[in-house]
């Protein structure tokens, strides 16, 4: 039997603790403590909820149990589908002492997340992640959201949930492709601030790719650890959260560049740390055997190490100036100062910039 | 001249002050402070910014601002206007850095904090209350949001302002009734808890009605004090925060069944007060001449004393168990231990509360 980890998020009376383990949806009593009145509504999307639902309304059987299922897909993270959350609240008659469960990926749990705060100014929420991408990145850290039509993300509020079970099982169903985009943020938390991490995941890097269990469970546990203790920091991205950008700026402009949902958001930034891995190797930050290292486990990983062909040095100079993280003169980057630490940088000389784009495009 | 109060309302992080003035419209460089970036956003309705907009514009007129505005009236506290007002900060390219201002009453301050708390997972804030109510209420302890179809206030967060500029110049323009409705929430804080207070403006009632500007300063002064040592001590209304609710629950069954928008919101807690009152009465709480006292003090506000006629016993029955304070068994009221003194109740012998509603039903 593999055992059940718990990471503590320490945010004063927003503190709240992740569960990873191995079948923790037959384990009612892991959800029990965190449901404060009677009346929980299970958020999820048909794809998920077709496969889980029922284990959980099973295990949940004691609550008055709603469900609210929308389709999959990250076009339904949008003021429709919030509203239509909040109708089916309201019609339940769902009150201020209700628990929101968000079952599914990141568009789930923005979306349940934002309607938790939201809903009579906000309503218990508890989190759990279906995804890997989702287990190591949108669980933690109380960003919730949906779209505008005109920009990702741009409508949300922090709220943190009760807590998150991340149960590994879930994982045997998810897509090879996504299972190597949840890799990418992985790997990001070794390259950004735990060389320790990143030496071990290289050395385990076919395990995790088998998703052996024990591995699994010690990957999501320090990419837990790591992103808690930045968000602990940080909680409103005011300073050094911005650090869990790194490869973002570049993703960001592949993601938006091929247009979205053609590649993942994993893939993207797995191609932005390269080219953020390539910049910090031509400003002098870290050396040739480092850069490999960082490409070897990345196709390892069975994640691109080259950004798309059809954009060029033109086109990401102009999806990079509308990226948020952008300052007057040049754009605001996440690199390596060396192998295990990022730092955010906009002092270097814009021609090391100029040459990684060519590198790429040429 | 008039003196500036400040009053400071203190929680931690979110703590901010509130400006109690004469002609603070005109003094730029009281809002400069907390305005942190270029960039600001005027919200208001037609009304008031027919009144007022220009000169908000022209003494911040070193900064980006631009305006939105929508028309006046309840009705428009809701999901359209709410968006219209993300796409303009949107189209704008406003920053997470930006400023929300709102200048206007409860509906203008709710709807423009609600996007404040939203937008880009919450930007600055400024409050400047133009009407008596908002002044000494809705300003005060962080209570944003929309109405929903299927309900009022139904979608919001707890969302503080940076700061809150109170300028009683403003109320010159405020019709008689909005005056006397604002009133009803201030001698609410007077029953609640602040005998000193209530007997004050049982002296100075007529100055006060005379809109007497250093009566009204001492009279939001107080209210705002008042009101911030009960959201001190519960920002997000788990327990003391309900004592504000005095006469709310009778009033909301008041403006639900005469339909929204026949009585002021005030003028229904007026009732609601005055028929919390004879119930503390009829439980031996508090005497003829408190009772007396009470009724006087509304009836000096031109404040009703009593509920509408069209309204009869089984309609309160129905209409209050539908509220928000509801408990099983009694409805949970807020009444008064004494004058001065309110407590939330919900262990009453049943008989009084029909009583009650039988003495102003027939």
């Amino acid at each position: 039997m593999t055992e059940i980890c718990k990471v503590d998020v320490n945010l004063g009376d927003r503190s709240y603790p992740i569960y990873i383990g191995k079948d923790l949806l037959s384990k009612g009593e892991l959800f029990e403590p965190y449901i404060v009145g009677k009346q929980v509504m299970l958020v999820s999307n048909e794809t998920v909820a077709s496969l889980y639902a029922n284990n959980i309304l099973k295990e949940l059987s004691s609550f008055e149990i709603q469900t609210f299922i929308f389709p999959d897909g990250e076009e339904y993270k949008n003021t429709e589908v919030l509203n239509n959350l909040y109708s089916s609240l309201l019609e339940s008659n769902f009150e201020r002492s209700c628990t929101i469960l968000a079952l599914g990926g990141g568009v789930v749990g923005d979306i349940a997340g934002f309607a938790s705060a939201t809903y009579m100014r906000g309503v218990n929420f508890i989190q759990v992640p279906t995804t890997l991408l989702s287990q190591v990145d949108s669980s933690v850290g109380g960003k919730t959201g949906i779209n505008h039509p005109l920009g990702k993300n741009m409508i949300g509020a922090f709220y943190q949930p009760q807590a998150v079970i991340a149960d590994i099982s879930l994982l045997d169903s998810l897509p090879e492709r996504e299972y190597s985009a949840g890799l990418a943020e992985i790997i990001k938390y070794g390259l950004i601030n735990d060389l320790q991490f990143f030496n071990w995941l290289e050395k385990n890097i076919d395990k995790i790719m088998d998703r052996d269990p024990q591995c699994l469970i010690k990957a999501i546990e320090k990419s837990c650890n790591n992103k808690v203790k930045i968000v602990e920091a940080d909680e409103k991205e005011i300073g050094k959260r911005a650090l869990l950008n790194l490869g973002h700026t570049f993703g960001h402009a592949i993601e938006t560049g091929v247009g979205y949902g053609e590649w993942l958001h994993g893939e993207a930034i797995s191609a932005g740390m390269i080219m953020a891995t390539e910049m910090s190797f031509r400003l002098g930050w870290i050396d040739k055997e480092s850069k490999h290292r960082i490409q070897q486990i990345f196709t390892a990983a069975r994640l691109p190490i080259s950004p798309p062909k059809s954009l060029s040095r033109d086109n990401y100079l102009s999806l990079m100036a509308k990226d948020k993280k952008v300052l007057d003169g040049n754009v605001r980057l996440v690199l390596l100062k060396k192998l295990g630490k990022a730092a955010v940088v906009d002092d270097y000389p814009q021609a090391k910039f100029i040459e990684t784009l060519d590198y790429f495009c040429n």
